[in-house]
């Protein structure tokens, strides 16, 4: 048997569980991939400083075909890093850092290059540019499943009309779905996320293919541009070292011999947030270790120690400014622009923490207007700016949601269920590292710290929303009151005129006074 | 920024997303730990011929800490390949065949070693010999993250009692759970799925882990022995070459440039399932390809071709020889071993096909004794015999239940719901490949193909509990008419007698008389 045994390549693996990364069926093949390739545009551009815009252009070449277009105006890529980026599973410079970005593990392009390329042999292109005096290049490559190696087919230089940027070209077997999974639905959320940014999508339409199907014809491609609202960039976020409450012992062994410190305390105090000269020095003294040891001869037992003493010494949260929320008021911009509705609040949260990772939460809410009030709520959810697409009921920010007590807030709510009326609620949570329920990146994980702060985010929305919703009605009430009773002060002007002999003056007069302590008494 | 990017080994990135792993928290790392040694020691057993002797020791160190040791009477491993088996990810002899097996990706217990390694520091020890004349070899090694390279710590030749076998141990940051996710309700469902195994468990026991709670005491290990009810080990099952219609434009590209076939016609005939010379020409002649070109040389748009003609041409289903079932007659003596209940039924299906893949769908089912009528009932999944613990909601096997009437098979069935009634029901999934959900392999992919045959397997069993439950319930009303019938039959001797002037002996004639009658009605 021992014969048999063999390494199993990273792409092997996730060539043949490509569902683990979100490609399980062909229509949600077509939006991971537009997905990837909009994130890494994002990430790229806001990292540069530049205010970005992107392109996403889809063309229908079969029944089941596709060719994607992801375009942005970012810092281009330099020409020796295009076929690892693009061409090998698990190589990026988003893993081993703790800072908020759309792109955690450098999994998500290359893979979507290596379903196009199991589901129709072609090649990934690439055409990017890093700056005016620079060339362009084309690449086009294929990532060699069994070694997980990018093959380059070939590698020119070319002109291309943008000073700097990246296109990235897939074709693949997929499926266009309209609705609520669309892409343009999709692109729609990702502008209400990202108000800083100008998102183009060119390619077939749910209206349009409606009709198209009806008539036959091939859907025309139309352009949908979602403006940006505002040209500032989120605040630039910062790298932040892991707070020792999330640091397991196997890691801080791992930290004692990696470090560059020369002792025990400069370690603890220099590789860690939070940590000060006299937290460090308590901590070895509570542990019974000399500060001055030399941390690669700390030994198991020791680091136990040590281990066992920082999660009974009081720290400081982790600091919180390495997070980059929408905002209050741009996330209010963004709805506006986007949403026809009544009535509009939104909530960022102070930073949390949970397994000493700071995160935050943002709550936008839109209600009323053109929205159906017999439906259950539209829920938008979002990690780092990224629209969460599938697995809803898995998700911390559902269970949040159901978990309210929208009737208190003046909606209908099923028990256990999302509540009923015309509302648009959206949920933004931010942090250095998302817990993910798989890496597909569908599903927030169900930490207590995180859903407590959504739950306070909906609650702050919710007040608002009721106050609006109680003043609308008791408006809606007096209005029908006041109707109600004008209807009958001219009745009740010719019983007096009758009773009291009144003529026709005194009549009118009676008529205008009474009209007239209404509208006073309605005032007051 | 491109100084920035870099690799990620597979072992750094599932140790920061170890809950894809099944290592969300302690006590679910507990079991997975178990599940990953018990999944191996099988496989090595049955792989080798040998009837399985599996031991699964717990020894609680310290409130949190815990010392997982599994132990079996298989093969051994040669010392060679102990390294990389138990310290490197994604290593194995079972991912690149199609053959039914309990491990898949050569992740699990390198993984359940990485974790125990993260947190707490300590190595993994291996204890092995391949038999009688050779000696045994312990092993303490653990995984170097960064790189996914196993460290041997030390490597020392041993005395072992037994003569071939395998023992591993792994201390790890746990918890121990009481009830349906205790470790021996884990290992009795282990037993059900197994009948020619022998599981043993020594460790804390959920009974015993409350007495010491109240009393204070360390809980004594009690050792449970679940015997087998067979010596015959499944039949030994093949591996199969991948049926045409599961293989994707890239991979029979991919397999063109692999083959060791000179023409494509033989390629197509040797490399794939059900695929004969006539249907190999055909497919060719089909594509407009001639059947004499190399492999090798066959270009992108052909080979799209030829994947285009395989879809349309009709092929007989994969073999099926190669799942091996636990069969109704096992099943139900493991059952019949294991359950207090009135009632048993099980069904094998015969193999089906999704997505070219064979699979077979087992259900046993026991209803009644000692069971609660008043809860859900007990829904046992497995897939390859190995019990599924998580994630039932997100199961085809629990959406199959839920889908079927149970109403119509005589038990309570609240909608879209498990139903309620005392019975346990157990559902077995073997394939060659099953489609998990997440490769925690905690739930199965919704294929229609799946879901219909588990339902067809549950309305067999289903209609044979419902005549078991109606005859009980008839034979009840029975019992009851007829106790009701023979309280009043003196009564109505003593009326007839007043009436008719009977005397004493007619009157008992009366009785014996009408109880007679009512005694052969009855039997009619």
């Amino acid at each position: 048997m021992a014969s048999k045994q063999r390494d199993i390549s990273v792409s092997e693996f996730f060539a043949k569980n490509r569902h683990l990364l979100g490609f399980d069926n062909p229509s949600k093949a077509l939006l991971t991939t537009i997905k990837e390739g909009v994130d890494n545009a994002l990430d790229a551009c806001e990292e540069a400083g530049i205010v970005p815009e992107v392109l996403v252009e889809i063309e229908q070449l079969e029944d089941t075909r596709f060719r994607v277009a992801i375009e942005d105006n970012g810092p281009g890529i330099v020409r020796g890093q295009v076929p690892k980026i693009f061409g090998r599973l698990l190589y990026g410079s988003k893993f081993h850092r703790l800072r908020q970005s759309r792109g955690q593990q450098g999994i998500g392009i290359s893979a979507a290059g290596m379903y196009g390329l199991l589901t129709t042999g072609k090649p990934v292109r690439i055409l990017t540019r890093t700056g005016k005096k620079k060339q362009a290049h084309r690449f086009e490559l294929v990532i060699d499943t069994k070694k997980n190696e990018p093959k380059v087919r070939s590698d020119t230089t070319v002109d291309w009309k943008a000073d700097h940027g990246t296109r990235v070209e897939i074709e693949l077997e997929g499926a266009y779905r309209g609705g609520r999974h669309s892409v343009e639905a999709y692109v729609r959320q990702i502008s209400l996320a990202n108000p800083h940014a100008t998102l183009r999508y060119r390619g077939p339409s749910a209206g349009r293919k409606a009709n198209a199907e009806a008539g036959g014809d091939t859907p025309e491609r139309e352009l949908h541009v979602f403006e940006r609202v505002t040209r500032e960039l989120p605040a630039e976020t910062t790298e932040i070292k892991p707070h020792p409450y999330g640091v397991e012992l196997g890691v801080l062994m791992q930290m004692f011999r990696d470090t560059r410190a020369r002792n025990v305390k400069t370690c603890l105090q220099g590789d860690f947030a939070r940590v000060s000269s006299r937290v460090a020095g308590e901590i070895c003294e509570g542990a019974g270790v000399a500060p001055t040891r030399r941390p690669s001869e700390i030994t198991r037992e020791e680091a136990d120690k040590l281990h066992k003493k920082i999660q009974r010494t009081k720290l400081m949260n982790p600091p919180t400014d390495c997070i980059a929320p929408i905002g209050e008021d741009l996330l209010l911009r963004a709805l506006k622009a986007e949403v026809e509705a009544d009535f509009f609040a939104t909530v960022t949260r102070r930073p949390a923490v949970y397994r000493g990772n700071p995160f935050l939460v943002e709550v936008g809410l839109a209600y009323g207007g053109a929205m159906t009030a017999d439906d259950s709520i539209s829920l938008y959810r979002y990690a780092n700016r990224v629209p969460l697409q599938y697995q809803q009921g898995a998700c911390a920010i559902t269970r949040a949601v159901t978990q309210t007590d929208w009737k208190a807030y003046q909606l209908q709510h099923p028990r256990g269920a999302l509540p009923v009326g015309p509302l648009l609620l959206l949920v933004h949570i931010a942090s250095v590292w998302v817990p993910f329920t798989s890496e597909s990146k569908e599903a927030i994980a169900n930490y207590p710290e995180i859903i407590k702060e959504i739950r306070l985010g909906l609650q702050e929305c919710g007040r608002q929303v009721a106050t609006h919703v109680r003043k609308r009605r008791r408006e809606a009430d007096e209005l029908k009151k006041r109707a109600y009773i004008e209807k009958y002060i001219p009745q009740v002007a010719i019983g007096l005129q009758e009773i009291l002999g009144f003529d026709e003056r005194e009549r009118t007069k009676v008529v205008t006074r009474l009209s007239d302590v209404l509208e006073r008494s309605r005032k007051m």
